[in-house]
Order: structure tokens, then sequence, then C-alpha cells
């Protein structure tokens, strides 16, 4: 079973008739769970099966839900972890950067769901993760995920592979994607009207020649949330708070206090040109906080 | 003229007989300079026409020096420095990950020069850089760019386009990659020795579920550095050291003392099995201090 990244001989678009011939064939290394992987070494694969219904397909782009919370009979009873082994491997892949091998299942019945058995849809990345409410009433985890395969992707698939295990032991070293800082003009515009200063810690992080900061997009651009490209939808931000705000370890109230790690951290710093939208503060608010 | 990215109706590898042909289709707003651009704007083209003898030139990378420092007869007689406009507007570049336009002139004289007049090579990114004392023994700077239209680049070409100005003055907003953080199974087991600790500054960067942390190599990988892939020439970083480090706001002393902006700031975090090699330290720091 390839740990990570694509298996060798399984060709993007093949099909299989059950979890079975997918296991034999090394692309999933469960037979139930959606999830296979360890927190360690983050997930090969999962299967999107149509046991939550909480997934979202749009064909590039997945919104996955987590594992955990279901009792026997597969109905949601209780809130998800990210202690739950499956959603811990999953925020290693995003966290590291690693491929996923996505196998798409016939029963969510989605316009990209095989008619029947299972396909291998090539190698996806973790573009975002966080949390909502579902459809049950449980706090559930859920992964953004986007393909390496399409022409758009952010990387060409080739050079995602890592640890290939080759014939033998041999193993090929490759180069994945950890992380990817978008630009566009709005972000160069909400930065240079801060001067690069971190609006959450303040901090002018100063190279040779010049400040590096980052613009961070506080409702995402793209599917599924589709938040738009506009001053009021971006935060200058340095790298480590642009991580942390990523992933929900920062967060602000309608009052702009900045709460890190749930512990107020002052506010959020602003400029008079710059409106920052309360609607995107709250939407990115509740994927993160009860 | 196109301040940034590719310029309408101008194919990669269209040739012009002269610097004025290639300005007046839009390609480069220098007759001499080889930079064109602004600190503020970022760069929109460099012309690779020979005039530096410390240039270096790959094909897909190009290691092109920066302006200045020269006499009317071209000899350098003077250290360059990061306040020169042209350089400036190639950090910018750097900093915000803005594609810029290739000019091939004949000559170099090398494999990858035209036989005559101009070349247009499409659009570069800036993947580093840094100092070295130069052939004529003044410290020049020189920044290693990489080809955005080969099939192995970072990034497809056609989203790198920003700020395209089409017909009138429509303008489409189109992102530009600012930071690619990569990963390999080298830099993933270095952060694992640390527990995702920096090396620099000792902050283990907390997110819902793990601690995010950045592999460095000291010695670049690729072309020019060759740098290699081993424990030795890797650091865990969080990512504000990465950048600090990558720019040479931050380097190490041969005893490990962190100097940071030029000031002493504690010592390399090290764990027992985790050695770093002394050649690596020297070669970046040779890059970044007198």
């Amino acid at each position: 079973m390839s740990a990570i990244g694509a298996v060798p001989g399984v060709e993007v678009g093949q099909e299989f008739a059950s979890r079975e011939e997918a296991y034999a064939a090394g692309v999933h290394g469960q037979l139930q769970a959606g999830i296979y992987g360890t927190k360690k070494r983050g997930a090969g694969a999962i299967c999107l099966s149509g046991g939550y219904k909480d997934d979202e397909d749009y064909g590039d782009v997945i919104v996955y839900t987590g594992h955990g919370g279901r009792d026997s009979r597969k109905k949601q009873v209780a809130h998800q972890t990210l202690a739950d082994s499956g959603n811990s491997a999953l925020v290693t892949s995003y966290l590291e950067g690693l491929p996923v091998r996505v196998l798409r299942g016939y029963q969510p019945r989605t316009k990209y769901s095989p008619k029947e058995g299972y396909r291998y849809d090539g190698l996806f990345r973790i573009r975002e993760y966080g949390w909502k409410i579902g459809l049950d009433g449980y706090w559930i985890v859920q992964f953004t995920m986007e393909s390496l395969e399409s022409p758009s992707s952010p990387e060409p698939a080739a050079p995602s592979d890592t640890l290939k295990p080759e014939a033998g032991k041999a193993r090929r070293k490759e180069t994945t994607v950890q992380r990817i800082v978008r630009n566009t003009a709005i972000t160069r515009k909400v930065k240079a009207l801060h001067g690069g200063r971190c609006q959450l810690c303040g901090q002018k992080l100063e190279v040779p020649g010049g400040v590096y900061s980052e613009g961070a997009h506080i409702q995402a651009l793209g599917k599924p949330h589709e938040g738009p490209d506009i001053p009021e939808n971006v935060l200058c931000l340095c790298p480590n708070c642009h991580v942390q705000f990523d992933t929900g370890a920062v967060y602000l109230t309608d009052d702009l206090v900045v709460m890190r790690h749930g512990q107020e951290d002052g506010k959020l710093l602003t400029v008079p040109k710059h409106r920052v939208g309360l609607a995107y503060i709250q939407s990115h608010r509740t994927r993160w906080s009860e």
C-alpha cells in the first residue's frame, strides 16, 4: 500500500468494482472507513461514499466531512473532534502539503460519482479546513480539497508524489508543496495601506530591501466559500499570523478583538483607508468558535 | 507598456531586431538599462545583454546580476546596493511573487542567447536573491529567476499574469503566487525531530490539531546553489523566520549565534539527533554578510 502519493500502475479514472478491489490495488488502505492514514504520516487516501450528508462535490473541489460522531447506524449523534485519528491524518496532510488519493464511490449519486463501484480520481491537496454545525446539528470538521490533476491545479501533479515506493525498497525523493501564498492586485493594495504591518500582531517583518507581508482573504476565495476579492475581505498579516488565521488558531470578535488560542490578544490594527467587512469576520469566526 | 505580466499579442519566443523594437512592442520599457520597473510596482522586465559578466544562464534558470556600481565604460568600480531603483524593483517582484518578462539579447553568447537581436522568453519568477563578491571584486546582488513557461514550472504560467491590461482600461484581476513552501521527506524528518519548534526563535506555531513549521534548506536546492536534500542542510523554522532566513535578514555565525538584522539574537536551537552542517551555514552567510 502506497503510504502517500500516486500508486504505481494505477491510472487516474481507473474503476474498481468494490472497496476490496480498491484495497487490493493499493489505492485505499481501509475497507469501511473513509480516511486511510495516521497523524504521523498524513492521509494516504479518502473515499467519498455518501456516508456524510454534509459532503459537497464540485468535481475539482471537494468539501469532505471528517470522521466520527456517528452511532452504529451511521447517525450523527455527537460532535467530531480533531483527536480522531482519521481527522488528525488529514490535518497533517494540510500542514505538510501532502497529496491525498481520492476514491469516489457510487453512493453519493452526484454528477461526479461513478454509476457503480468506485473510481480513483487522482491526487488532491487540502486547501483549508474548518468547523461547522452539520445538518444533524453537531459540530463537524470539513476539509476543502482541490484536484492536483487538472490543468488549472496549483501545482503540476507529477512532482506532488512523495515517497513513491518503486520496485523493491528504493524510494524516490520528491517534493510536495506545503504552502502556497497567493497574491492579487487587491491583496497588494491592502498590504501597501498597512505598510506591511501585521494587523494581528503589529509586526513588520523586515527583510533586506523591504518588508514582507501577506494578504489573507478572510472568507476564502473559490468554492465553497466564494469570498470576494475586495479590500474589505483582506487582512495584511505576517506569515505566522496568516497560518494561524487560516487554521482558526486566531479569529476576531465583532469588536475586532483578536482571539488567539481562545484568549484575548489585543485588537485588530486598522488604518483609516482600509475598512474590514464584519460579515467576512463573522463568516470566518463561525467556522472556528462555538 | 504592460507594467507586469504577459504582453497581449507578444508570443514567447518572439524575436526583435533591436531594443527599440522590443520597446515598441511593449516588452521592455527601457532602451539601455537591464531592469524596467519601480520599487512600488515591481519589475516588469529584465534584459540579459551580457553587460554583467557574473550573470549565469541555465535556460529555465537565470542568475541575474543587479544594477549599478559601474562607470561610464561599464566597468565595475563600486558595490551595488538595494537602494538602486532597478534592484529594489526586483526585490518587490520577489516579495510579491510577481512575474518578470525576460528578454534575452545576442551579446552574452551563451547557448540560450539568440544568434542576433533579442528574443522574448516569457515570464520568470524570482526564486531568491543574495549577495556575492563579483568577478571584479565588488559586492553584487544576484537574483535567481526560474521560468514560469516550462512544463515543470512551479505554477502554470497562465494564472501568473497579473493586471493584464486588455483593450481599453479594463483590467483582469488575476492571481500570482507570492510564496511557495516546498516539502520533502527530509524536511518532514527534520521538522519532526524538533517537534515543529523554530530553531531560530523557539516558537511553536500551534494550530488546531497540530504545530505548523517549515523545513528550510540552508543552501538552496537546484541551480545555481545545488544544495543537497539532507538533514544537515535543513533547519526547522516558523514561517516568519523562514522568510527572514531566505532573504538574509537572519544568518548564523560559525558558533551558531543567530544574527538578526545584524544583531545577536540568541543561539540556534538544536536537538541531539539533528546535526547542522557548518559548510551550508557558511555558504548561506557568505551571501548575506560582509
